[in-house]
């Protein structure tokens, strides 16, 4: 397999756009990360499109890529359409790696996409619930529908101010579960959780493609309203639209295009299995995967980007992939380990909590992130001296695991 | 990039099927490819999904691939959901070879899988809608729903016997165009594109997996109902449901599994663009991709399969491939070149005419049909000698091309 460099990323900014269409953002995404390379549309020998939802929120499936990229001119090439729910654009970006790696393509563009807020909110909770098991998919969104309806009832202002809230309820009742078995297990608090969604908060005041620039202290977050126990709003991803988009090359077009290319030194994916008692969990198996394939371990990352869809993921997510033993994740945090100015810190972008998460568009908007700190172009969220960082990014759920995972690293 | 052999391919027999479910119309199609290869279900390492449009059909997308074959103990491996329309699983079967020839997997499965078919036919148009702009979608159920009403009110039957009949008529529409355009320019005949129509209904009926097995006279196709000029219900391919696998591994796994593996020397993939005239359409540039991967033209070809969605695409394609000169595809009818005995039978299947059309499930349908001809396991429809083949499949439509056509070329 062959050296891969990523020469160009950018993003939209994430937020919910009801006057912009999936074409709108998706062109702003791509064309943004051609000009970041210095290069022409024209170029790219194979697209990679990754987007979750767009058959249930908008109608469009089969050829997602194709009716969005010839809409600026991106046309003949190879367009693969891929989705893996959340995890989608990370899916594409492996593929476009492999694409590379494997000698068959020189330049591969790789695309995260999402448009699912929209005024219609039983079509939005349908889309969502596609991440799951079909057969229950009737199931959930009778629920959601019968949380919306109170919700409307008691005159809640709806998913604003960094929480989807109880519109995203069945996804929040699982994590809020894991939540309260690691504090039993563990000891972890619902402080710790707090200061992770403290943290991702202040960096997504940083970030100006966060759809949340908003800074919290530790009470606003423990008393914003109650998800599901330990959860709080605030310390839930919200819902959202935008888009993301990669170049990835080979080593002799990046010496072509930038003095500053971003190598991608591993890129995983797996499945979720039947899991039994201490056996690691996926987030464990992929990242073990990665770190093989890079020939690194978790001490040599310098930043790091990880899917926090709720904040107790992130604290369990550290554990994953060995920032620290088992069970030490609420520590880390305590410590400032993953702060700015931390050993390691984590979610610079502010993360899915505060920079947003419109599903098919996280995985490489994750990327941009670091291929952003590893040019030191980051401003004033840059963690100084990075070298190395990874992408961290989960989607779907099948029997309590995650449908799929992917871990990436990249280095300078 | 390495070399890539099939070891195993199978399919279930195409249908309407109301009482089985994806997972279990797709459970059997993988099974069978194992067994064929005689391998067990843990073996594979990566595996890759195509299908159209489940998220519109079933409510299923984001985790298409996993719901399934984690049904079936297939589970923890990489596992990619992609989809291109009518080439969505020609699509997974590109990228499963990716993975073998990249060297970064030895075992691949491949899988196209789809259920469309159901009560509610608002439900099912509105998915086949899907493989065009989004933008156009609204107008085409709506024209879909208009001919449904017209249909019902007249009682027709409904699609059965062979045709889609009205219920697909704008794609219809648009191949009737196409076909009227080469009778006026070429001076190609009705009755040549009915030749197509009988000489695959004739396959169907030697293939137990096809959809249909009737044979129909030239009369017969003439005189069954009309689609759009020149089209007739018999020239049409059918909706249906079903399943498809393979099993791509790299040489030295293929040694392991059998004597009589069957090698991967073209796997191309493009999009479509802005035609201009006298610029070769999407099927010829793929096909010529395809061609300069095996070092190979059409003149080496023993046995093809094609996307005939129509009769007279048959006809195009014969040109699109350089089985003859532009023009000449209704002599190449008329001569008998491409029927069993002739110099190089094209869908032996019985093509999507007549083995039907279950849209993801196509594309490896296809790859099934080559590998069974040139392991000498085709039974009655047997092309003697047969040592090299080709499928072509192609998908969607975006201004008037193709969204997405593929072309492999498989050997002994």
């Amino acid at each position: 397999m062959r050296d891969v460099a990523v020469v160009g990323a950018a993003m939209t900014r994430f937020g919910k756009y009801l006057d912009r269409s999936l074409k709108d953002l998706t062109r702003e995404a791509v064309q943004a990360a051609l000009d970041s390379a210095g290069m022409d549309k024209s170029l790219p020998q194979v697209a990679v499109v990754g987007n979750a939802a767009a058959g249930l929120s908008t109608g469009q499936e089969c050829i997602r890529a194709q009716v969005v990229l010839r809409e600026m001119g991106i046309e003949e090439i190879p367009m693969i359409n891929t989705e893996n729910a959340c995890a989608s654009s990370s899916t594409a970006f492996h593929l476009a790696w492999l694409y590379v790696a494997s000698g068959m393509y020189d330049v591969a563009l790789a695309v995260g996409m999402e448009k699912i807020y929209q005024q219609d909110k039983a079509r939005m909770f349908a889309a969502f619930s596609a991440g799951v098991d079909v057969e229950l998919v009737q199931q959930i969104i009778a629920s959601l529908q019968a949380d919306l309806a109170k919700k409307e009832k008691e005159g809640a202002p709806g998913g604003e101010g960094g929480g989807a809230g109880k519109s995203r309820s069945m996804f929040m009742d699982i994590y809020a579960a894991g939540a309260r078995a690691h504090m039993r297990k563990y000891g972890t608090t619902k402080e710790q959780f707090a200061k992770v969604a403290v943290k991702n908060h202040f960096f997504g005041s940083l970030n100006p493609h966060a759809q949340y620039r908003e800074r919290y202290t530790l009470e606003e977050i423990l008393n914003s309203p109650l998800v599901a126990e330990p959860l709080t709003r605030l310390m839930c991803a919200p819902t959202g639209d935008g888009a993301s988009a990669a170049i990835l090359v080979s080593a002799e077009k990046a010496r072509q295009y930038t003095t500053k290319p971003v190598w991608v030194r591993g890129s995983a994916l797996g499945s979720g299995k039947d899991m039994k008692p201490g056996m690691p969990g996926i987030t464990a198996r992929v990242a073990r995967k990665a770190f093989e394939m890079a020939g690194m371990g978790p001490e040599d990352m310098d930043v790091i980007e990880v899917h926090d869809a709720t904040a107790p993921a992130e604290i369990f997510i550290y554990e994953d992939l060995g920032l620290c033993p088992e069970g030490e994740g609420g520590r880390l945090i305590d410590e400032g380990v993953t702060e700015l100015g931390g050993r390691v810190p984590v979610n610079t972008s502010g993360g899915l909590l505060s920079k947003g998460h419109p599903v098919g568009a996280t995985g490489v908007a994750q990327i941009y992130e670091i291929f952003l700190q590893l040019r030191d172009e980051a401003g004033e969220r840059q963690v100084q001296g990075a070298k190395v960082g990874l992408c961290e990014n989960g989607g779907g759920m099948v029997r309590g695991e995650a449908a799929a995972t992917s871990v990436h690293i990249l280095s300078l």
